[in-house]
């Protein structure tokens, strides 16, 4: 976080301004300091406008000034369309006349190298000295769609503008958020607030993010990003949002290394891992699309304001190979498609004789000489209370002139009677029956697949905005006892652990063959011997490792054998001895980490040792700190889970005891995220169920900043 | 298939008459039977039209006939639109008047249960015995949209007809066929012939993607199945349209285990098992669908003609982080973003100094002030010759007035320059200027990823036709020796199989612990025992197996206490003696089998042993027989296949050996179709390259046919 200088203003003058000046206000209105001007004009924004251009008496009809600093009265907020070489002397002159905020249009900044940067940094100055906020540079502004305000000259909304309700977006990227603006605009889906940060050299995506969650007139956040400049604020924002039980639909580019190289080079965000985006977006509730038309169609659903209860789906059709498509999809989608109760069942067929009641109920082409069918069979599969949702298939039927007034009447039945059901038509229709059945209270899709991953994708948000919301900050966790400053031994990182609470094995570190016996004999056979020895990271490869020792004796000699072996082959190593541990058995092994991510800070890793993770990289992350609950999220998404929860004749093993221990191991790196740079468990072993879990050998590397003088 | 009595017609009467006869004629154009009726005469149909009405004189126009058989001339083909009680009569009548095929309408037939089967039955017996071709019951009907000729009466052509190029579509399902008919014609896809077929009497899916395939003016086809009645019919038809070059975008529903119970109840069609239509439909070269959008994206980019060669893709964009999106979904999708050469580069910046040029590359909203950057970027991208497909993403620029022009003479330039590379535009526009910029010479979409997706698939589909088309046919093998007619003990399954060509590892037969030790010093230390019993299936189970005896009088020992262990646990089994092998050593373990699929007869599985294939079901099939080319892209198709390519630090292993297996066991099961119900030889171990792969253990069962007295 940036230390101001003044007290930070919130962004309410940059999201509704009571008056706005227009620095490099054109006439033309196709131009970058046209566009908004007509803008704000046509679309009748309340409050004062000011054009600024000195060459001119008047711009677009209104009077024009020679600078900021001629108007006549105060002024909320300022538009710079002016080159990048001027615009710092306009933020300049904005600041003086006590302007609270300003959107930059002006390209040529960070994104273009040293020198844009430096200019870049300077604009970071104003706003941090002055107080006023600034938007961009680089940006393509913003609107308020309620109050008519549209510093903006993104050139989409010449094709029509938003309805304003609904949803609040907010875009890195101005060429992007004009794209789903447009779209959004065309499905209908009414836009509220549309915010693209551009080069953020003072207001970003989190902070955004978080206004929007705060603003009652907001339903769903969009949010669309190449990286992220400030962790806390994002997550306090998902937070917030979680606790106002708003939905955030996020779309984060640079999933692939190829994409993340492009979004690196395209912002000067961080880019960060984004298997760790990826985990830490579901952990603090946000919902992140895949790609464009899954954050449409997820959003376009999320604004309609019902979000299905449960998982269970039911499907009614007219054709009966799109209801197993739809069937097929939601069990990908991890939906239920439970079977409708047989006295239902009954009552479909008394309507239809030939119908399919299971689930899909197809109602068949019948519909066409019975359309009342569709009000009927939907009511019994409502009343008989199995489904959270319910997608009705009628394709081109539902545009057929007979079809469309029934069809409206049994939406509108449906919704009036049971208003926390979802239900979604999907049909082949013009717009305008398309709109008329939206009233009536439903969903409308053109493909089958991609409504039931909707509703797949709000049952999960459903879900999602069930879990408490949790603080951000890592300084919510007292810092622990303070770590050595250098790499250390594995007895030591083992005694670390197990103080933060990560079980660990016991161990006697033993100096003579004597000692080893001593070891073996008071720890309990049989044994592990492992050599000890700050300067040996990889144990096993050096033949180090010695187990299932079952006598005193034998561990005296593997002692000697251990020892000898491993001055031979590495003579520079300090070799502190031998440690000595009881084997444990029957267990899953399993690796527990800790790494420092450029974005997130400490990041918790678990996953399944052996060809699990080696080859199918199955792992979870999630940053740190969190609680049992969340830590057993976290093991749930390991593809391999079944192995833990008893597959193969085996187990089950103790799941909690594992939760336990990553729930510590993440308070440990909170508190300690300056001074590790990783730790790795590794095995960690979860016993069976009631047995607890066990970690066999750690390693911590300091971090950086705890390793300089 | 069917025995035939008589010469089975080829479908050109039902693809192309030269007459028709509709029996059940209507004077109201929104009927049933006059609808097609309308069609037929709006669309100018070149032949005569016979209406069959005994109520009127003329119908719609046209001289009605009381009966087929008062119609003076000969007829090609007859639609039935009558009621299902009265279709069979007609059916009789249109028989007797020769007429060389029909299309049943009506429903009531085997859907309904075993009085409508028996009335099904009945009409393939007219089939079978008349050789007219029967299309249906229970469907929706077909078109020819070159002629005119429309015998169908969905309600879906009221809105517009297809352009008569390009796609042969055929469905099971009426209403499924109309939906997509629909949704090609508004996607401006050009359908050429339309096929549903119903309940399936007589002509089924097979046959009818087969004469597609042959159809010269069909350059893609479109198949849509619930399930599969022709085995061989299917396979032989895919590999004609390989053959042909030609893709077949197939979609077959019931993937999830409700989808495919709704799939057996809703037709009469054999399920199977989907993960197996999903393996045999790639290994014939058909292209599986997802769903329908997916169907309809890739059936219009094959519809264009242009398959890209490989699997590079660039990317030029007005929006970086929509470039971003589609790098991430292009590697997502196994494309390759090949950066663009330095030298490329350079002269992209000479045009546009700040543009990123690395690919994806950024012409940024300068293209709005310099349209013309659009024609030069894609020419410098397009000449360095490192793209096989290139993406352009304008969104709404593309529509704006000032931009079209540009933009088409772009496109225009970079396909008359290099016809054979694929150009897909990304834009947001009115459906004339969609049309447009495709008669330029592109494919048009609207979202970004659905693009990149579209790509890969052709991509994937290219690939797939560059395979030489193989005989589907099980009949292709020559049986090989008969087989054993009860289960058999394992040293007898490996030898038979050995024999096949899968190499077993050597053993004997050991009845004394003399022998045992004698077999041991023969086969060379160390050596595993196993008892010999045709009684017991899971010799571990009953800890019925050593490893690694390594001496003889170890297997001597080894030999008793396995005997006598056994013969305590499982007094009833007759235990044949100990079967002696020498240890295999350092390999990776897998799994093969022979099913056999109710759909496709004996299928061939791969998997690898241990947690991949037991937790994460880590496996592959192929129909049998196939050779070992065919068996690489199943070994490739593993999640785990890096363990077998070398991960870890261990391996290569011996692919081509396990392929050479796998080939030979697939030409096994297909000789012995019939006698073998199933094959397990696990573990199936593959050594590391050069040194072959060997099984361990096999289990054979036979098939019901062979245990029949």
């Amino acid at each position: 976080m940036k230390a101001d200088t003044r007290e930070r203003r919130d962004l309410t003058a940059l999201l509704k301004p009571a008056s706005v000046a227009i620095v490099g206000a054109s006439e033309d209105p196709e131009r970058i300091g046209g566009r908004p001007l007509r803008y704000l004009i046509q679309e009748g924004f309340k409050g004062r406008i000011f054009p600024v251009n000195p060459a001119r008496k008047s711009v677009q009809g209104l009077e024009s000034f020679a600078s900021v600093a001629a108007i006549p009265e105060s002024v909320d907020l300022a538009v710079i369309a002016v080159a990048a070489d001027k615009a710092t002397a306009s933020l300049e002159q904005c600041a003086d006349k006590g302007i609270k905020a300003a959107v930059v249009f002006s390209a040529g900044f960070a994104e273009t190298g040293a020198a844009g940067r430096a200019l870049q940094d300077r604009l970071s100055e104003i706003a941090r000295d002055s107080g006023m906020r600034i938007l961009g540079p680089n940006c393509l502004g913003i609107y308020n769609s309620a109050i008519g305000f549209y510093a903006t000259f993104t050139a989409t909304l010449q094709s029509g503008l938003p309805k304003p309700t609904g949803v609040g977006l907010v875009s890195q990227s101005g060429a992007y958020g004009s794209h789903v603006s447009l779209l959004a605009i065309r499905r209908g889906i009414g836009v509220r607030y549309w915010i693209t940060t551009g080069n953020e050299c003072d207001v970003e995506l989190g902070e955004c993010i978080a206004c929007l969650a705060a603003d009652p007139d907001v339903r769903v956040i969009v949010a669309y990003a190449e990286g992220i400049r400030d962790r806390d604020a994002l997550l306090n924002a998902l937070s917030l949002a979680r606790s106002q039980g708003k939905p955030v639909v996020f779309m984060k580019v640079g999933r692939s290394d190829i994409g993340a190289e492009a979004a690196t080079s395209h912002t000067a965000a961080l880019a960060g891992t984004d298997a760790i985006y990826d985990a830490v977006l579901r952990q603090f509730g946000a919902y992140r699309a895949g790609d464009t038309e899954e954050l449409l169609d997820v959003t376009y659903a999320c604004a309609q304001g019902v979000l299905p209860k449960g998982p269970r789906v039911g499907f009614l059709t007219i054709s009966g190979g799109v209801g197993i498509q739809m069937a097929d999809a939601a069990v990908a989608a991890g939906l239920d498609v439970a079977a409708m109760p047989d006295a239902a069942r009954e009552r479909l067929r008394a309507l239809l004789p030939f119908a399919a009641t299971r689930n899909p109920v197809d109602a068949t082409a019948q519909v066409f000489n019975q359309p009342e069918l569709i009000d009927g069979f939907l009511d019994i599969m409502l009343e008989c209370d199995e489904y959270d949702a319910i997608v009705v298939f009628l394709t081109y039927v539902a545009a057929a002139a007979s079809m469309v007034s029934p069809v409206r009447r049994a939406i509108e039945n449906a919704h009036a009677k049971y208003p926390e059901r979802l239900i979604a038509l999907v049909i082949v229709a013009p717009e305008e029956i398309v709109r008329d059945y939206e009233q009536a209270g439903c969903l409308v899709f053109e493909d089958p697949t991609r409504a039931v991953r909707a509703i797949a994708a709000l049952h999960r948000i459903q879900r999602s905005l069930q879990v408490p919301a949790t603080r951000a900050q890592s300084d919510a966790v007292a810092p622990a006892a303070s770590l050595p400053e250098a790499p250390v031994g594995e007895q030591e990182a083992k005694r670390v652990l197990a103080r933060a609470g990560v079980p660990m094995v016991a161990d006697r570190l033993a100096r003579t063959p004597a000692e080893a016996a001593e070891a073996a004999r008071a720890l309990g056979l049989p044994v592990a011997l492992k050599i000890a020895s700050a300067d040996i990271a990889h144990k096993t490869e050096l033949d180090g490792v010695r187990l299932g020792i079952d006598t005193a004796e034998a561990a005296a000699e593997a002692f000697t054998a251990l020892v000898e072996g491993v001055a031979r082959r590495r003579p520079d190593a300090r070799i502190d001895g031998v440690l000595v541990s009881p084997m444990v058995g029957n267990g899953i092994e399993t690796i527990l980490g800790v790494h420092r991510d450029p974005v997130f800070g400490p990041v918790i890793m678990c996953g399944l040792g052996g060809v699990l993770v080696e080859v199918l990289d199955d792992v979870s992350f999630r940053a740190a700190p969190f609680d049992e609950a969340e830590a057993q999220r976290m093991v749930l998404e390991l593809k391999g889970r079944a192995l833990l929860e008893g597959a193969r004749g085996r187990g089950p093993y103790d799941i909690p005891a594992l939760c336990a221990a990553l729930a510590a191991l993440s308070r440990f790196a909170a508190a300690h995220a300056e001074a590790i740079e990783s730790v790795d468990i590794n095995p960690f072993v979860v016993l069976p169920r009631g047995q607890g879990a066990v970690g066999l050998d750690a390693l911590i590397v300091p971090g950086r900043a705890s390793r300089r003088p």
